[in-house]
């Protein structure tokens, strides 16, 4: 490893723990029953690190950025960012015959009815999942259509989305796939990729 | 206003104070640049302030609740919970036509393609938004099917989507509407949500 790789290394652990700490933040600012002051005390110090961090900021967002060896980063990735905080993060398994699956934790940030995953929070994991079937290195795909059909609401915990490719036509992937939760499958999909002409690093 | 109300509304402001400090610090946190020492110390500060607020914490997440006045609140809910720094929030207008509209802001933290809004972002916002045509209090309504249709990536930055009622058969409402940004409709959506019997404060 360069020096120059290991630092970056070094960096992206920082900007790792930081999300993994705001993760936290996340669902105790939703969960504590803490008195008022002690709320609006701590919104002071959230504040105080924004100032601190914020006096360097790149403009707009992380983007997607080449990595030394050439694989591409998103650390920023709503879905799949181990630097943004709202993603949960997925790692997305990519196994040999083209199938994609993640284990994941959904909490209390990703809520909809009492005690479930938002239904349009599945919507996004299942875009995400079925369109890494079509995602090749250098060669992104964009969600031309995606259906969901909801079989039951998805309890908050542990879950487990999976997706496979159903056949490719030229510059399209029909893929399907479904999103589960410890009692079993909650909400099917299926959903058509497209890799644009001369597009990379365009995924999702 | 009694004492009691008055007392939830002090407290539902900080923690409103709080989600919005949050929701500044997830932005930073993907975009900063400073270095790694500041960033491995910020860490620790937001777990001190995480540690702080946990010390009572409500269990599993935060539900739906009944206000004084008998309407519900959903101050967790993903898209639209005013505590929930993963909420943009967004608040949904409704018409006396039925038809309901939101207009909103999406930055870094929900990147997908670079400078752009992910699709299953979009999705998320959709299923909200068409589920809300077929929301009443009292009647919550639960997906049943949601199709996206992607015209073209939509741009971070100010949004608006629109949903209307398309036609209502018996439990099931039909929606159809759409996710634009400033160069106009970018994904179009059609959804079935249906009012189970006997449910109630449900929705999404």
């Amino acid at each position: 490893m360069s020096d120059v790789d290991a630092e970056s290394e070094y960096l992206l652990g920082a900007y790792e723990v930081l999300a993994e700490s705001v993760r936290r933040l996340i669902d105790v600012t939703i969960r504590t029953e803490a008195a008022p002051e002690s709320v609006f005390a701590a919104a002071q110090d959230v504040d105080r690190i924004a100032d601190g961090l914020g006096t360097r900021l790149m403009p707009g967002s992380f983007g997607v950025r080449d990595r030394a060896d050439g694989q591409a980063i998103a650390s920023g990735n709503v879905v799949i960012g181990v630097r943004n905080p709202v993603a949960p993060p997925l790692v997305v398994h990519h196994e040999p015959d083209g199938s994609v699956w993640s284990e994941f934790i959904l909490g209390a940030a990703y809520e909809g009815p009492p005690g479930h995953v938002h239904g349009g929070v599945c919507a996004l994991v299942l875009d995400h999942v079925l369109g890494a079937t079509a995602h090749k290195p250098g060669r992104p795909a964009f969600t031309g259509t995606l259906t969901m059909r909801y079989l039951r609401p998805t309890r908050l915990g542990p879950l487990r989305a999976e997706g496979r490719i159903e056949r490719v036509e030229g510059a399209k992937t029909f893929a399907v796939g479904h999103i589960a939760d410890r009692a079993g499958a909650t909400v099917e999909a299926h959903g058509v990729f497209i890799h644009p002409k001369g597009a990379r690093n365009a995924h999702v």
